[in-house]
């Protein structure tokens, strides 16, 4: 038994899929005998059904079961099976099928092995600007993109710089490899390109209305796909943080992707496009300019415009990633656009991989909130790294597990995904259990609570995004403002502002504007108040920032009382413990920082008399 | 004649030294041939008198005159009657010498090439690990430096770090030649060194009191000094900033640095020894710690304690350069140590070398609070670099000249050694040349009144520090904090504070902590002050405030009209008109964000009616 890889949520499979099982089914296979076995249970029969594609049904009993499927459904249902059992549950019930065909992991790697906002060591499969990759590490991570259902993964950052410029070009043959390595696991690849690759190589524009443009990206999408056939798409970040892109030519971000979509889809390719476009270079003297109507006003008048394979990636929150933002209205706004859901994995104002923070519950917000059938695909930025368990963090696989668990069913109870999750790994005794899933679950309100407040965003340290910095956005180019007086906080994005607001469907606009309907974790998302604003509960605006401030540090180190009783198997507690420390750390931080901000701007000191330092 | 090199203040010495002249005599002749044929003057005699040293004397008249003077008196002479002819002016009368006998350049190169704190590209002799130079490049440079009269350059970074450790070991024989470079020039090399180095040598400790450390360094220093018989000493920080120190293993700062003098001084060697110690891990809750007075705590009890060929290094004010400091306690604390005083040529904390700020009437402000005699030497950290012009802005060249002429004369009036800066380097027609001196006559207080006010410090970006940040160090760990509420901002360093006041004699003590005798441009770095107080002449904090940004931003705006109006030779006049621009921006920016920080605190509105943006 190999024990020198970690084996995140799956434990129970002790020993690497050899390379033998080079198709989905035998890895199906391979999987049911090794997991059953140590589970102890009866291996079931695997049952090949092409029409079912993604699809799998259980059928039967204990000891006469039988997992039917389609290719990668074959797959999904003996990880179903093996999971079930080894997490005591029922197995499941009927057909089961994802309800996002797409389910994609963006990997922020750069070839020189580095990650953008990446927190768990360096990358899995570039080193030195070259692909190079440890073959059992990442089949083992195929295991665990197969069992949580994820589908697609994007190796390489959407800022494609340096020699990631040549996965496309010379490092097919190592790409092919790569791909190899993940195809039996259900697992395509996805590349991102440079928009303005063709200047490169003297095609003397990137236009994308110009036919040599058009055509050199034909000849290389012919090229990329003959080695490997099964590339799930490209992934294009264009004219957003000093990306190049078609608005370079005069050209609309249809025409940029549409001519992108048409050289990928004889080869049944996707073409992903970020709409991740504002303005970075803002005087923070412009009351006008808010940056996140930027998505809106550039996507909403392209909905019908864009080819069938193009996908238009937009994130969650109209800003980035902030700790609490409205649903993006790009979202509602395109009914005749394939959408795809971004989400962020990795913890880039969320903790980085030190502060626990789970999670499911923002997502089946978002599904409340949204409709998931307004979307077509599904995708989070990857927390995955080089460390011994993959993601910092150890509690931080939660989130890769239950982003899966997300994307084949938008409405998953967070608390199911995350027991499972728990259970799975580590098998603690009940009370330890619910001990641990109260704490992911309570998680994301806590880090909350304790940072920026009521939707205020972007009061962290510029460049790192770790740590209080209230002012640190203050007066710098990116968008960014609290504009916070002596008096009030905060941004009029209703029709008397900036008229953000305006840019949602009309009842979800009217609820937002209304302060007595708008939801206080958005109100000063919204609104700019004065901290003498009575809340509905009757505290001040004020009072309840403090109020928060405190609860979230007690939160924190609440959790980290609970974390010490835990018995979790090593190095995870070892790793987690020396996290919380840092946690607690910056908890501690954040309540401080915030709490003095607030209070030498308002004077006001706190109601119950806690230390507010001068 | 060579015209790719730039010849900054000296344009009529048109051809490089040649290599031949290899002793400050020699050079001294050439230069004085060279440049009296280029003027057009009769060359005098040249009289050597080792007595005199680094002292001169022009006795006779025109077509008469002899220059006498010591081996590098000689030359400082021969600069003396050039650029007396150059700027016509009348010739120094009696025998000249210079206030200080060390008059030192530190550079900040590390042995990458780059430059910490370098606003004038890359090194002039350090590039991939490796010492090399431009001869003519260099050799100018020593021209420069001897005209100025200076004469020792410390020629690596103070934070020396990786292959700088092999200046004293496996680059000797390069340090010898490049030594070899600038002696003619009456120049001696110093290198800064590691404290611990001996640890990398298997000592196993670097502690000051350990014998086999003494050993490693004598022996290290005899090496040294066989391959560079006059290089002046070593340059030490120590126990600053995460370098390695004396504290490491409970010794004084004098225990440390006697021993490293110890091992110099058969040499002839001096040891300077930085006094820039403070906690910079401080917690921003900390309101009793206060940074400025923490050399003065480390060092004054240790007065009497060095041996005589340590130099304390000790920066003019206690915090770093900033705009406005007051004079270091510890400046006037220890009589009985051998001080040298350090100033900043580089513009960190003044406008990188973008903003024009002359200094000379900063050190003559030194030079009046401090009474010269109290220190013993004189350092600047160096402006200069691979760029054409040496400086950045040809305009910086005149802080290198101007810190040489303060060198040899503390009380040296500011608009005297511009004017010669200024006549030298342009020869302008009379209004131009007053334009020009009156600009940079006024540039420091032009800067400091758009930039942070009255005194208070630390409104830089962190990290680059160009450009406003208001609170970008508040709840920072470098003890740096003006803590502005609604009501109030600055810290009170009186008796009644932080008890940073009492650090200076009794007279300057009672000067600084009455409101009545602090000078108006250090109240916020004494006194917490309401923004209601009532300056001297009436008006209140808060209008003060604004009313020097808005002076400040349109004294710039009035430099840049004065600036085109001056027919410069080319390169210089695009240079400075590129760098206006920016400087022009910086001061609109720093106008508008202090003055938008401090209404949004205080909600008082301008006096006068001027925009200040919400």
């Amino acid at each position: 038994m190999t024990t020198s890889i970690r084996r995140t949520w799956l434990p129970f499979l002790g020993e690497d899929v050899p390379e033998r099982c080079d198709t989905p089914a035998k890895v199906a296979a391979f999987e049911l005998e090794l997991g059953c076995r140590a589970l102890g249970v009866p291996a079931p029969a695997l049952e090949t059904d092409p029409g079912m594609g993604e699809g799998y049904a259980i059928r039967g009993a204990d000891g006469n079961a039988t997992v039917a499927g389609g290719e990668t459904g074959l797959l999904y249902g003996a990880y179903a099976y093996l999971t079930a059992k080894a997490a005591k549950k029922p197995l499941p019930e009927g057909a089961q099928k994802p309800f996002w065909p797409l389910r994609m992991i963006n990997c922020w790697d750069n070839a020189d092995g580095s990650i953008e906002r990446g927190y768990s060591g360096r990358s899995l499969w570039f080193e030195a600007g070259r692909l190079c990759w440890d073959g059992p590490r990442v089949r083992q991570l195929g295991r665990m993109l197969a069992s949580a259902g994820l589908n697609v993964l994007c190796i390489n950052n959407v800022n494609v710089k340096g020699q990631a410029e040549l996965l496309i070009e010379d490092y097919l043959p190592e790409l092919a490899r790569l791909a190899a390595e993940f195809r039996p696991f259900g697992v395509r690849l996805m590349v991102s390109i440079d928009f303005s690759r063709p200047l490169a190589h003297g095609v003397g524009t990137a236009d994308p209305l110009h036919e040599g443009v058009q055509h050199w990206w034909a000849d290389r999408a012919d090229a990329v796909w003959q080695a490997v056939p099964d590339l799930a798409g490209f992934l294009v970040k264009a004219d957003s943080e000093h990306r190049p892109g078609p608005f370079t030519y005069g050209r609309t971000h249809a025409e940029g992707a549409n001519m992108l979509a048409r050289a990928v889809a004889p080869h049944g390719g996707v073409l992903v496009w970020r709409a991740f476009v504002y303005n970075c270079q803002q005087d923070w003297r412009d009351t006008v300019t808010d940056r996140p109507k930027a998505a809106y006003d550039t996507y909403a008048p392209l909905d019908g415009q864009f080819d069938d394979n193009v996908i238009l990636q937009v994130k969650y929150g109209p800003f980035d990633f902030q700790v609490r933002e409205p649903v993006s209205p790009t979202l509602y706004a395109m009914p005749n656009t394939r959408l795809a859901l971004e989400v962020q994995l990795a913890q880039e104002y969320t903790g980085h991989q030190i502060d626990i923070y789970a999670m499911n519950p923002l997502w089946r917000e978002l599904a409340e909130q949204l409709d998931p059938g307004t979307v077509r695909a599904v995708a989070a930025v990857s927390n995955l790294g080089r460390d011994d368990n993959y993601t910092g963090h150890p509690f931080a696989a939660a989130n890769l597990y239950g982003f899966g668990r997300f994307a084949w069913n938008p409405w998953v109870e967070p608390i199911e995904a995350l027991r499972d999750w728990a259970r799975l790994s580590y098998a603690l005794p009940a009370a330890q259990e619910d001990a641990l899933v109260g704490m992911l679950l309570s998680s994301r309100e806590v880090y909350e609570k304790y940072t920026a407040p009521l939707g205020l965003c972007w009061m962290v340290r510029p460049h790192d995004h770790y740590g209080p910095s209230p002012s640190g956005y203050e007066y710098d180019l990116w968008g960014t403002y609290h504009r916070a007086s002596r008096d009030a906080v905060g941004i009029d994005r209703t029709r008397r502002g900036t008229g953000y607001a305006g840019q949602y469907p009309e009842a979800i606009r009217d609820m937002y504007e209304n302060l007595d309907t708008c939801p206080d974790n958005l109100k000063l998302f919204f609104h700019r108040l004065r901290y003498d604003y009575v809340m509905a509960d009757g505290r001040t605006l004020i009072q309840r920032i403090y109020d928060d401030h405190f609860e979230g540090c007690a939160g924190a180190e609440a959790m980290a009382d609970a974390l010490a009783t835990l018995q979790l198997p090593e190095p995870d507690r070892a790793e987690a413990a020396e996290r919380m420390q840092l946690q607690i750390r910056n908890a501690r931080e954040w309540r401080d920082v915030v709490n003095t901000f607030f209070h030498r701007l308002s004077g006001v000191d706190d109601a119950h008399g806690r230390k507010i330092y001068d």
